[in-house]
Protein backbone atom coordinates (compact mmCIF):
# COMPACT_ATOMS: atom_id res chain seq x y z
CA UNK A 1 0.00 0.00 0.00
CA UNK A 2 2.74 2.53 1.22
CA UNK A 3 4.73 1.52 -2.17
CA UNK A 4 2.01 1.72 -4.77
CA UNK A 5 1.06 5.17 -3.05
CA UNK A 6 4.51 6.23 -3.65
CA UNK A 7 4.91 4.51 -6.80
CA UNK A 8 1.80 7.21 -8.00
CA UNK A 9 3.17 9.91 -6.51
CA UNK A 10 5.76 9.55 -8.19
CA UNK A 11 4.10 8.91 -11.74
CA UNK A 12 2.10 12.28 -11.12
CA UNK A 13 5.46 14.03 -9.94
CA UNK A 14 6.77 13.09 -13.22
CA UNK A 15 3.83 14.21 -15.10
CA UNK A 16 3.80 17.52 -13.70
CA UNK A 17 7.66 17.67 -14.15
CA UNK A 18 6.58 17.67 -18.42
CA UNK A 19 3.59 20.02 -17.25
CA UNK A 20 6.49 22.80 -15.80
CA UNK A 21 8.53 22.40 -18.64
CA UNK A 22 5.87 22.61 -21.45
CA UNK A 23 4.73 25.56 -19.44
CA UNK A 24 7.78 27.36 -18.83
CA UNK A 25 9.31 27.04 -22.32
CA UNK A 26 5.88 28.42 -23.66
CA UNK A 27 4.66 25.44 -25.60
CA UNK A 28 0.96 25.75 -25.67
CA UNK A 29 0.20 22.73 -27.92
CA UNK A 30 2.78 20.34 -25.60
CA UNK A 31 0.72 21.50 -22.75
CA UNK A 32 -2.46 20.09 -24.43
CA UNK A 33 -0.46 16.95 -25.54
CA UNK A 34 -0.27 16.67 -22.00
CA UNK A 35 -4.29 15.66 -21.96
CA UNK A 36 -6.44 12.89 -22.67
CA UNK A 37 -8.07 13.26 -25.97
CA UNK A 38 -11.26 14.12 -24.34
CA UNK A 39 -9.67 16.46 -21.75
CA UNK A 40 -11.44 19.14 -20.01
CA UNK A 41 -9.98 22.25 -18.55
CA UNK A 42 -12.29 23.92 -15.87
CA UNK A 43 -10.62 27.29 -15.28
CA UNK A 44 -12.53 30.37 -13.17
CA UNK A 45 -14.25 32.73 -15.89
CA UNK A 46 -15.00 30.47 -18.75
CA UNK A 47 -17.05 27.57 -19.37
CA UNK A 48 -15.39 23.96 -19.75
CA UNK A 49 -12.92 24.02 -21.92
CA UNK A 50 -12.67 20.84 -23.86
CA UNK A 51 -10.42 19.18 -26.46
CA UNK A 52 -6.58 19.55 -26.84
CA UNK A 53 -7.10 22.81 -29.29
CA UNK A 54 -9.52 24.35 -27.22
CA UNK A 55 -6.90 23.56 -24.39
CA UNK A 56 -3.76 24.86 -26.21
CA UNK A 57 -5.82 28.13 -27.30
CA UNK A 58 -6.50 28.94 -23.60
CA UNK A 59 -2.95 28.04 -21.99
CA UNK A 60 -1.87 30.48 -25.08
CA UNK A 61 -3.64 33.57 -23.99
CA UNK A 62 -2.71 33.00 -20.40
CA UNK A 63 1.07 32.68 -21.61
CA UNK A 64 0.15 35.78 -23.47
CA UNK A 65 -0.99 37.44 -20.28
CA UNK A 66 2.73 37.68 -19.23
CA UNK A 67 2.44 33.96 -17.47
CA UNK A 68 5.74 32.44 -17.66
CA UNK A 69 5.97 29.36 -15.64
CA UNK A 70 4.01 27.04 -13.73
CA UNK A 71 4.66 25.67 -10.43
CA UNK A 72 2.97 22.07 -9.09
CA UNK A 73 2.96 20.87 -5.63
CA UNK A 74 0.78 18.01 -4.83
CA UNK A 75 -0.87 17.68 -1.55
CA UNK A 76 -2.27 14.17 -2.28
CA UNK A 77 -2.88 11.18 -4.59
CA UNK A 78 -4.94 8.54 -4.60
CA UNK A 79 -4.83 5.90 -7.17
CA UNK A 80 -8.06 3.25 -8.32
CA UNK A 81 -6.55 1.22 -11.31
CA UNK A 82 -6.26 3.90 -14.42
CA UNK A 83 -7.28 6.81 -12.79
CA UNK A 84 -5.40 8.80 -10.35
CA UNK A 85 -6.86 11.83 -8.20
CA UNK A 86 -4.89 14.55 -7.54
CA UNK A 87 -5.22 17.56 -5.11
CA UNK A 88 -2.20 20.42 -4.71
CA UNK A 89 -1.22 23.83 -5.07
CA UNK A 90 -0.02 25.74 -7.90
CA UNK A 91 2.14 28.88 -8.63
CA UNK A 92 2.10 31.01 -11.53
CA UNK A 93 4.84 33.73 -12.14
CA UNK A 94 6.02 36.85 -14.31
CA UNK A 95 9.26 36.66 -16.43
CA UNK A 96 10.79 39.09 -13.81
CA UNK A 97 9.45 36.27 -11.12
CA UNK A 98 6.92 38.04 -9.45
CA UNK A 99 4.17 35.88 -8.23
CA UNK A 100 1.19 36.52 -10.47
CA UNK A 101 -1.26 33.78 -8.54
CA UNK A 102 -1.12 31.45 -6.60
CA UNK A 103 -3.98 28.83 -5.95
CA UNK A 104 -5.60 25.32 -5.70
CA UNK A 105 -6.43 22.50 -8.09
CA UNK A 106 -7.98 19.07 -8.03
CA UNK A 107 -6.87 16.75 -11.26
CA UNK A 108 -7.94 13.31 -12.38
CA UNK A 109 -5.21 11.46 -14.33
CA UNK A 110 -6.26 8.85 -17.02
CA UNK A 111 -3.69 6.15 -17.78
CA UNK A 112 -3.57 6.22 -21.46
CA UNK A 113 -0.97 4.83 -23.92
CA UNK A 114 1.40 4.03 -21.20
CA UNK A 115 1.27 7.42 -19.90
CA UNK A 116 -0.68 9.35 -17.11
CA UNK A 117 -2.82 12.17 -19.05
CA UNK A 118 -4.44 15.29 -17.72
CA UNK A 119 -8.58 13.96 -17.87
CA UNK A 120 -9.75 16.76 -15.94
CA UNK A 121 -8.34 19.76 -15.00
CA UNK A 122 -10.21 22.61 -11.91
CA UNK A 123 -8.34 25.16 -10.40
CA UNK A 124 -8.86 28.50 -8.44
CA UNK A 125 -6.64 31.21 -6.94
CA UNK A 126 -6.23 31.37 -3.61
CA UNK A 127 -4.97 35.07 -3.24
CA UNK A 128 -8.28 37.39 -2.25
CA UNK A 129 -10.61 38.93 -4.30
CA UNK A 130 -10.54 42.09 -5.91
CA UNK B 1 -21.75 -1.45 -16.23
CA UNK B 2 -24.86 0.62 -18.06
CA UNK B 3 -26.66 -0.06 -14.42
CA UNK B 4 -23.80 0.59 -11.98
CA UNK B 5 -23.39 3.92 -13.66
CA UNK B 6 -27.13 4.43 -13.45
CA UNK B 7 -26.72 3.63 -9.54
CA UNK B 8 -23.83 6.06 -9.03
CA UNK B 9 -25.75 8.62 -10.70
CA UNK B 10 -28.89 8.40 -8.85
CA UNK B 11 -27.06 8.00 -5.31
CA UNK B 12 -25.19 10.79 -5.78
CA UNK B 13 -27.97 12.87 -7.25
CA UNK B 14 -29.83 11.62 -4.25
CA UNK B 15 -26.65 13.44 -2.14
CA UNK B 16 -26.94 16.38 -4.04
CA UNK B 17 -30.46 16.49 -3.21
CA UNK B 18 -29.52 16.54 0.48
CA UNK B 19 -27.31 19.27 -0.15
CA UNK B 20 -29.65 21.71 -2.03
CA UNK B 21 -32.01 21.10 0.82
CA UNK B 22 -29.86 21.93 3.70
CA UNK B 23 -28.52 25.07 1.51
CA UNK B 24 -31.96 26.49 0.97
CA UNK B 25 -33.49 26.06 4.44
CA UNK B 26 -29.83 27.89 5.96
CA UNK B 27 -28.09 25.38 7.61
CA UNK B 28 -24.60 25.41 7.26
CA UNK B 29 -24.14 22.47 9.87
CA UNK B 30 -26.65 20.85 8.08
CA UNK B 31 -24.37 21.14 4.70
CA UNK B 32 -21.19 20.78 6.83
CA UNK B 33 -22.55 17.28 7.96
CA UNK B 34 -22.93 15.72 4.48
CA UNK B 35 -19.02 16.10 4.68
CA UNK B 36 -16.45 13.67 5.19
CA UNK B 37 -14.69 14.25 8.76
CA UNK B 38 -11.43 15.22 6.98
CA UNK B 39 -13.34 17.24 4.48
CA UNK B 40 -11.87 19.82 2.51
CA UNK B 41 -13.74 22.60 0.54
CA UNK B 42 -11.30 24.74 -2.06
CA UNK B 43 -13.12 27.60 -2.76
CA UNK B 44 -11.78 30.65 -4.81
CA UNK B 45 -10.50 33.73 -2.99
CA UNK B 46 -9.23 31.08 0.24
CA UNK B 47 -6.51 28.67 1.16
CA UNK B 48 -7.82 24.78 1.60
CA UNK B 49 -11.27 24.90 4.17
CA UNK B 50 -10.72 21.90 6.30
CA UNK B 51 -12.85 20.02 8.80
CA UNK B 52 -16.70 20.33 9.40
CA UNK B 53 -16.52 23.34 11.49
CA UNK B 54 -14.39 25.98 8.93
CA UNK B 55 -16.94 24.05 6.17
CA UNK B 56 -20.16 25.06 8.23
CA UNK B 57 -18.35 28.73 8.34
CA UNK B 58 -17.92 29.31 5.03
CA UNK B 59 -21.29 28.27 3.96
CA UNK B 60 -22.22 30.43 6.70
CA UNK B 61 -20.74 33.57 5.29
CA UNK B 62 -22.06 32.57 1.59
CA UNK B 63 -25.85 32.39 3.28
CA UNK B 64 -24.62 35.99 4.86
CA UNK B 65 -24.02 37.23 2.01
CA UNK B 66 -27.70 36.71 0.55
CA UNK B 67 -26.86 33.54 -1.06
CA UNK B 68 -30.11 31.35 -0.38
CA UNK B 69 -30.61 28.60 -2.71
CA UNK B 70 -27.83 26.36 -4.41
CA UNK B 71 -28.70 24.10 -7.56
CA UNK B 72 -26.38 21.57 -8.63
CA UNK B 73 -26.59 19.83 -11.71
CA UNK B 74 -24.28 16.80 -12.61
CA UNK B 75 -22.51 16.85 -15.70
CA UNK B 76 -20.91 13.14 -15.28
CA UNK B 77 -20.32 10.44 -12.29
CA UNK B 78 -17.61 7.99 -12.30
CA UNK B 79 -17.60 4.79 -9.40
CA UNK B 80 -14.46 3.22 -8.22
CA UNK B 81 -15.34 1.00 -4.94
CA UNK B 82 -15.80 3.51 -2.52
CA UNK B 83 -14.65 6.84 -4.48
CA UNK B 84 -17.29 8.49 -6.89
CA UNK B 85 -15.66 11.24 -8.84
CA UNK B 86 -18.30 13.70 -9.72
CA UNK B 87 -18.08 16.76 -11.83
CA UNK B 88 -20.84 19.52 -12.81
CA UNK B 89 -22.48 22.73 -13.23
CA UNK B 90 -23.87 24.95 -9.74
CA UNK B 91 -26.18 28.02 -9.79
CA UNK B 92 -26.69 30.16 -6.45
CA UNK B 93 -29.53 32.53 -6.31
CA UNK B 94 -30.37 35.32 -4.08
CA UNK B 95 -33.93 35.21 -1.93
CA UNK B 96 -35.54 37.23 -5.01
CA UNK B 97 -34.46 34.12 -7.54
CA UNK B 98 -31.75 36.53 -9.12
CA UNK B 99 -28.66 34.61 -9.76
CA UNK B 100 -25.80 35.64 -8.15
CA UNK B 101 -23.42 33.00 -9.77
CA UNK B 102 -23.09 29.87 -12.40
CA UNK B 103 -20.13 28.09 -12.17
CA UNK B 104 -18.11 24.55 -12.41
CA UNK B 105 -17.26 22.02 -9.82
CA UNK B 106 -15.65 18.67 -9.31
CA UNK B 107 -16.68 16.85 -6.19
CA UNK B 108 -14.46 13.62 -4.90
CA UNK B 109 -17.13 11.48 -2.94
CA UNK B 110 -16.48 8.58 -0.30
CA UNK B 111 -19.30 6.02 0.55
CA UNK B 112 -19.01 6.53 4.50
CA UNK B 113 -21.81 5.13 7.00
CA UNK B 114 -23.75 4.02 5.00
CA UNK B 115 -24.05 6.90 2.48
CA UNK B 116 -21.99 9.18 -0.12
CA UNK B 117 -20.60 12.17 1.61
CA UNK B 118 -18.21 15.01 0.03
CA UNK B 119 -14.58 14.55 0.47
CA UNK B 120 -12.52 16.98 -1.73
CA UNK B 121 -15.18 19.74 -3.09
CA UNK B 122 -13.20 22.40 -5.40
CA UNK B 123 -15.51 24.85 -7.52
CA UNK B 124 -15.15 28.29 -9.73
CA UNK B 125 -17.17 30.75 -11.20
CA UNK B 126 -17.81 30.24 -14.99
CA UNK B 127 -19.05 33.97 -15.00
CA UNK B 128 -16.52 36.66 -16.89
CA UNK B 129 -14.61 38.27 -14.16
CA UNK B 130 -14.66 42.08 -13.29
Amino acid sequence: MTTQSTDIHAAIRAADDRFEAAFNRGDAAGLAGLYTDDGMLLPTGSDFVQGKEAIAAFWKGAMDMGIKSAKIDIVEVEQHGGTAIDMGQYTLRSADDQVLDQGKYVVIWKHEDGTWKLHRDIFNSSLAQQ
